[in-house]
């Protein structure tokens, strides 16, 4: 199918989940990590795809421009904010993901370079970032 | 951009991750889910994007197969493993994610028309699925 992993891995960890939408899901190798979830349109506790979503991709592109401001010798204080709705769709759901990304310490200019650096290395940006239902972009503050 | 929402919200949760890689990453609308992530490449405690990421898409998915489980008077038995593998790339790193999926309790034909409509519904899949980097396919049993 060509989707083959080329390169050597440097990290492997797998993940499971047996309870469906209400329940936990887990670390089963690389970790102990357990979260409990539950539909967003119910009022349970618990977090859902949305959110782990969100988080992986918050999280990841954030961790990336910390490391782009560490090369440039600036302090960090990058903030990765994402916004994530879900809507029906023709089958099933889909969600959007509407990704803001403060780089406060720089002028724009540089603001702009560092995040389409960032884009372009961050893993979960290369895997999610060609998708319709997913912006990310520079703002001064987040607004949703 | 074309990358604008054009179905009605039914649910809408925000995260933010400020840290970057070591830190906590939580949500801010939406729910009160709160994470602490550190570099997969050390043995500090926390999480990280890469299981994030196979959390968000093994329950999106298992979620969605579990609704089809029940569409069809089906017991809910089936069970969704990602593995996730990091690579370094020439441009920063890269996440293989191979999404194995077992669905016990049906023939193998049912099995198989089952993941194909659960991916075509599942909101996850839809944004991570056509990546190159992304593989989902139907297990008798899981194999890493």
């Amino acid at each position: 199918e060509g989707k083959v992993m080329t390169f050597r891995s440097l990290y492997h960890t797998e993940v499971i989940n047996d309870a469906g939408l209400n329940g936990h899901a887990r670390v089963t190798l690389g970790g102990d990590f357990d979260v409990l979830t539950s539909s967003p349109l119910q009022d349970d506790p618990g977090t859902n795809p949305e959110q782990l979503l969100g988080l992986a991709l918050a999280t990841c592109l954030n961790a990336t421009i910390e490391a782009e401001e560490g090369r440039r010798g600036l302090e960090h204080a990058a903030e990765v904010k994402v916004g994530v709705d879900m809507g029906k769709d023709t089958e099933g759901y889909q969600f959007f993901l509407d990704c803001q990304v403060r780089i406060p310490q720089v002028a724009e200019a540089e603001a702009q370079e560092i995040l389409a650096k960032c884009e372009r290395r961050c893993p979960v940006a290369k895997i999610v970032g060609s998708s319709q239902n997913v912006r990310v972009h520079l703002v001064k503050q987040f607004a949703f």
